[in-house]
């Protein structure tokens, strides 16, 4: 290997907060700003140096950590990005992304150097790390469709609407009520409880939980390594 | 990062060929044995370091090359492996799965340290390869039930019989004919021809070929890099 080669890690964290205006949830994401050369001022994905006795997902947790001070609900490998032209010191990163809670989220610290973004409202970024932003925004919409890492946006128990608002949310559109509670009670994937949501102006609604005996999303033999 | 870090490239490469006994089409993979400590004497995925101006994909594609004198016809990223303890000198590997076609594998050339073993007859691996393979055999199969990466199995052209044969050999499991046709025809990713295969036992079979239009298998915003 080359002596100028060096091997980062990264973390897209994903999670939901009120949108400023709205008021309704909306999808964010921290970033970074650079405080040294190259891209110096711009934002950037949190992460840094691989430990020498560390393992990858550990470095990526521990990243998210130290940024946003949260413990992550869901962590997976998103894809190493290694193309020569992507820093001028030959990087190779190998990117996780996570979803955090929001409330949790909420209760993260920003500074000056650490700061909360609309998803959809992203300012420009450093390296090529728009582009893991957009393909990490695609997986979580292709795993929302076929897993339930919705539950990990959500408290231990939540309504059906509440389950619908989240998938609203990440895959930018509407879906229809009876539709999607069908669909939710076909999958097995949560399990109803005896317990209801009182008060607004809504009749009470019933509260589900995840079926903690179903992974958040299969990674076959990798699943619990 | 620590000095001592090395980083490499390791590919796992599928191909149909004969099976030895029944002359079925069987899923086959190239080992390549280690000629140095450590598990030296044991079969290892083929691979080496990064090259210093290397892309990953193109590395994993030389590794590929230099093994099997194939190219690729399809090369995706798998993972990328990095508990400390996987090996004694804190390698990180960055490994690719590929698949090649059964007349371009059946002209690769085996010789005293390369060789090709049945899938699910292969001998103890070095590192936390038997795990990888494992893996990459779990996405293959995952893959191949929503996707049209089979027909990177196939020649240019095929008959729906030899379609259903790469999926039951991979999946290893019998497919309904007339369901398996309904299906690959509801899903228009492969187009019928105006050409049959004619000759043998059976009444001529129509043939098929791919939509080239459509990707062998969606990476999103990744997709052509």
């Amino acid at each position: 290997m080359a002596a100028s080669l060096t091997l980062a890690v990264s973390t897209v964290i994903f999670a939901l907060r009120p949108h400023p205006e709205t008021a309704h949830p909306a999808l964010w994401l921290p970033l970074v700003r650079r405080i040294r050369s190259p891209h110096k001022g711009l934002w950037a994905l949190p992460g840094g140096p691989l430990g020498p006795a560390e393992d990858l997902a550990a470095s990526a947790a521990r990243n998210l950590r130290e940024t946003t001070h949260l413990a992550p609900r869901y962590l997976e490998q998103l894809y190493a990005f290694g193309r020569p032209d992507r820093s001028d010191d030959r990087t190779v990163s190998i990117v996780y992304w996570a979803l955090v809670h929001a409330d949790e989220a909420s209760a993260g610290l920003e500074t000056e150097n650490v700061r909360w973004f609309l998803a959809d409202a992203l300012p420009p970024l450093a390296f090529d790390h728009s582009l893991i932003v957009e393909y990490a925004l695609w997986r979580l919409r292709n795993k929302m469709e076929y897993s339930r890492i919705a539950a990990a946006f959500l408290g231990e128990t939540f309504t059906l609407s509440e389950l619908r608002e989240v998938h609203e949310v990440v895959l930018e559109r509407d879906l229809d009520p009876a539709n999607f509670r069908r669909q939710v009670e076909s999958t097995g994937l949560v399990v109803p409880t005896d317990e209801f949501r009182t008060g607004g102006r809504h009749r009470p609604a019933r509260l589900y939980r995840h079926d903690h005996s179903i992974e958040l999303a299969d990674n076959g033999p990798l699943s619990g390594r």
